[in-house]
């Protein structure tokens, strides 16, 4: 027979898939309405977002009642205070998603700019940063968590990349300015995504192995959790 | 005789206020290089922040440890839990802090851009935010952390200001515009210290009352804790 602790913990980490999806599906929607020109998205994402508000809360109340009932040990209390963490994260996570949509309407009403330079391909190195922390947290896979933290590199450098592309625009054509400012804007959005997936994967290595690797106390992959 | 939880708990507070005066150093240090023009400084706030990332570890680790041998109940695992993510909220400002530093270094290398328009103003009232929800922290007052909530909105209105005086200079003379954009983005970076200090005045208020106050569910001040 199932322990009582587990059926609590299994719902618990049900909850936490829920409000991944929402999340997934809002930023799906935020950059689709950015890079397909769809206004009528927007809307969309501030609903779905929520959605993530609304489990936000549930998951906090559900790990304070497993904590007060069943006083979990070991391995069941690292998930749980993983869990009240990567529920941090994901919430924040839905806000920047609404950020990518108020900055993105604004671009949107006027001519694009070039082809968005390295966006999509940033947007789309992140996409794959969320959907790889929620898998690595559902599946307890310490080596497909570890991979997020090195994809983070690769995500400042577009973010770099990005912002000195841009600049360069601006003093080309000080009218670009706005929308040049609100592709910068977007990039920080994507990034500051790419930070909490890079939470959620330390918190999932944590859950799972007991170690923080946080600050440089793990070996090889990057583990800083820093935002700019 | 003092229970061996209320003592754990003491020091957990400790350390939490040890931490924030970090924090505070650490944001005095980013502004005063930045509005005094003092680059030494910013060697200390990278310093000040490695003392940051060492609480932050400690911190959790106090916090895995209470919960494991002592189980708390009620006002005690709220407090834990709240510890649990002001720690993070914490770190993070941390983080902001080296960003300023950051983003400054590059602004003060050049000719100033007019006397920093509304920063300097922001800076204070961002400080003051930050000083009133660690306060609010230690004497566990619920009026204080509610003023920190309430001045979150005026953070936002300077921000939006700075944002479109900015863009202003940088269509009437292009070659301003790695400078406005560094002071753009050091307003953002103040912004979200902000925010850091409105999840800590909600994670008081809900260690102290049990009121969940997050995406509306509090009465008066506005409660939200999204970040831009």
């Amino acid at each position: 027979m199932e322990r009582s602790v587990d059926s609590e913990l299994r719902q618990l980490k049900e909850k936490i898939l829920t409000m991944g999806g929402y999340v997934e599906k809002a930023l799906d929607d935020s950059l689709k309405a950015l890079i397909q020109r769809k206004p009528e998205l927007f809307d969309n994402v501030y609903e779905v977002e929520k959605e993530v508000n609304q489990k936000h809360i549930e998951v906090d109340e559900a790990c304070l009642r497993i904590l007060a009932r069943q006083a979990p040990m070991a391995a069941d209390l690292r998930l749980v205070v993983a869990v009240i963490k990567i529920n941090t994260d994901l919430e924040r996570m839905g806000d920047q998603a609404v950020n990518i949509s108020h900055n993105a309407k604004r671009y949107i009403t006027e001519p694009p700019l070039k082809p968005l330079i390295d966006l999509p391909r940033m947007a789309e190195e992140v996409r794959a940063m969320v959907r790889f922390s929620l898998d690595a947290f559902v599946r307890g896979d310490v080596a497909l968590a570890e991979k997020v933290l090195a994809m983070d590199d690769l995500v400042d450098g577009l973010k770099n990349q990005i912002y000195r592309e841009l600049i360069t625009y601006i003093v080309g054509d000080p009218k670009v300015t706005e929308r040049a400012l609100n592709l910068i804007l977007i990039a920080r959005n994507l990034e500051r995504l790419g930070d909490h997936a890079t939470n959620i994967a330390e918190d999932v290595i944590f859950a799972i192995s007991g170690k923080d690797i946080r600050h440089g106390g793990g070996a090889g992959a990057q583990a800083g959790s820093t935002q700019k």
